[in-house]
C-alpha cells in the first residue's frame, strides 16, 4: 500500500457483505437477514469519523438493521439495494467535492469491481474473489469481518496523525 | 473435474446444511431452526439464473426461512422436508425433461448418497462423510458454507462463457 | 478407544454445552440463551434411535429450545437444569435397568466428572477441559459441536452392524 | 505471568466485546445488538463468586441482555455504556476497598487502556490490539470468546487452592 496516496484519503467507502461482515447472513423464519458486525471495525468508525474522516456504506443488501447500525456509528450516508455502485459513487463525488484520488474503497465482490477499478486506493479482504484483489492496490491479511476496516482506518489515522493522540505516544 | 461435463450441464441441484450452510443451525426458544448463508453463494446463485442456468434446492429442513431465501433468489423450485430425495429428483427430470448427465448435485450427507451415485456431476464440500465423497467426481476445498456453490457456479458459467462478460476480459 | 467397549453399549448419555454445541451460547435482549447444533450430529441421533439405541441428553442448561430440539429427534428424555449429573444417572440406570459398563458418556467440563469417571465408555471432545480429557476412555479430534456426537454414534453402529446396510457395503 | 500477583487478586474486572465474546455483535431488524458467550466462561466466572472472588463487567456495550447474561452468572456490579473505564475503576476501588495491586483487569482495546496501565495485573487475548498488548503482564494464547476468562480465573482458584478440592486431587 502507498502510504502517500493512504495519507491523502479524505473518504472511505464500505460495502457491507464480506468487507465488515465475514459474508454469512441469518436467515429468520419470516426471512429477515441478520448480519454479524465486527467491534473493532465499530469502534474505529465511530473514531474515525470523529477525527474527521468521510464514511460512507453503500451496499446491495436491504436489510434495516444494517442501516440501524451504520447511522449509529455516525456513518454520513448508508445506502441499501444499490445494484450499480459506480453511478451512486459518482454522484457522491460531486455532492460532496471529493476527486476519485482521495476515495479509498473497500470491497471482496464483483458488485465492487468498477468502483475498484477507479479510485484512490482500492482495498480488499483476503478472502475476496481473485478479479477483485486483480485491481486492488493492497489486499489485506484479514478476511472479511475480522477488522479490515479497523485496520485499514487506523493505519489511515496514523499516518494522518490523528490515532489517540491523547494516551499513546508512538505512532506506525 | 471433468470440464467437458460441466460444460454439458443444464440443472444444479443443491442440499442445504453443510453444503448451503457450514451444517450448523440456531435453535430459537421456540425451537425454529435459523440458518446461516453465504452471500458470494447468493450472488453466484442469482447471477447464474439471469444467465439461463436452472437450479433447484432439495432439502430434508422445514424451515419456512430457507424457502423464502431461495425462493428470493430466482430459484426454480425449493423442496422442504424431503426424506427420499432420489424419488423427487426422477420426478424433476421427466418434468423438465433433462438426463441425468446434465444434471449437477451438491450433498454431504447420507440422505443425499443415491442422487450422487446417478448424476453427471457429484461435487462434495471438504467436510461431506467419507461415504459421499467416495461417490463424487470433485471433492472441494471449501468446506459447507465457505463458498463451494460460488465456486462450482462461478466454474460452469466460465466455461460455457457467462460470466461477467461486461466487465472481465479472461477466463477460468 | 476400545472397540469391544463400544460394541456393548447400549445407552448414550450427552451433554450439551460443548459437546452438542461448541460452548457458545447467543444471548437475546429477553436474556434467552439460544444455541448452534450440527445438522450430522442431529442426523446421527435421529438414526441411532431408530436403529434401537437409546439416548439421553442432561444439561445444566434451562433452555426450552434444547428440550425442543432432542425431543424432536427422538431423545428418550431430555433434563434441563441439573447441577448432580451423577445422582441423575443412577436414577436412570435402575429405571431402565442398564448396567454402568453400557453407558457411553460425552462430557466437557467439571460438571461431568463424576459420571465419566464410572460409565464404561467416557467420551471428550478435543477442547474439553484438561480434568475431563485425563478420566476419559477417548479424546476426538473433533471440538464441540465439530460432530463429535455423530463421529461416536456412527462409530457404534457400524461395530454393531447397523450403520446405512440399505446402501452401503462397506463398514468401519 | 508472576504467579504472586495473581495469588493477591481480589477483585477481576473484565471488558466484554473481544474478552468475554469474540468481539462480534449480531445485530437484529430492530437494531438490537446480540452477542455470544462461552459457556466455559460462564461456569467459572459463576464458581470464582462461590469461592469469594468480586467479579465486575464493564462495558461501553448497551444491550440489556449483556446485564441480564452477567446478573445471572452472579457477578458483582455490571455497569454499561461506559465510556471513562478509568474514572469508573477508581470510584469502584473507594467503594469496595481494594488497592490496585488486588485488581486483575481483561481488556482487548484502546477503551481499557488505562485501566490496564494502572492495575496489578493486566490481561489481554491474543487477538487484542497492539497497544493493549503493549501493557499486558500476560497475553493469552486464547483469542476473546474462546475462554480467555475461563483460564485466568481457574489459574488464580487453583494458585488459592479453591478448585475443586471436592473431587480433584492434583493443582496447577
Amino acid at each position: 500500500m502507498v502510504y502517500t496516496e493512504l495519507k491523502k484519503v479524505k473518504c472511505v467507502v464500505l460495502d457491507v457483505d464480506g468487507v465488515l461482515t465475514n459474508g454469512n447472513i441469518l436467515v429468520t423464519e419470516e426471512g429477515h437477514q441478520l448480519r454479524t458486525f465486527n467491534v473493532k471495525d465499530g469502534y474505529a468508525i465511530q473514531y474515525a469519523i470523529k477525527q474527521g474522516l468521510d464514511i460512507f456504506v453503500i451496499t446491495g443488501a436491504r436489510s434495516k438493521g444494517v442501516k440501524v447500525r451504520f447511522d449509529g456509528l455516525g456513518v454520513k450516508e448508508t445506502f441499501l439495494g444499490i445494484s450499480d455502485k459506480w453511478t451512486l459513487l459518482q454522484d457522491l463525488l460531486s455532492k460532496y467535492n471529493y476527486s476519485l484520488s482521495e476515495v479509498l474503497f473497500i470491497g471482496d465482490d464483483m458488485p465492487d469491481y468498477k468502483c475498484m477499478q477507479k479510485v484512490g486506493v482500492a482495498v480488499a479482504p483476503a478472502d475476496a474473489v481473485e478479479d477483485i484483489k486483480s485491481v486492488s492496490q493492497y489486499v489485506s491479511k484479514y478476511k472479511g469481518g475480522e477488522g479490515i476496516v479497523r485496520e485499514i482506518l487506523e493505519k489511515i489515522l496514523r499516518l494522518q496523525g490523528k490515532w489517540h493522540n491523547d494516551v499513546l505516544t508512538t505512532s506506525i
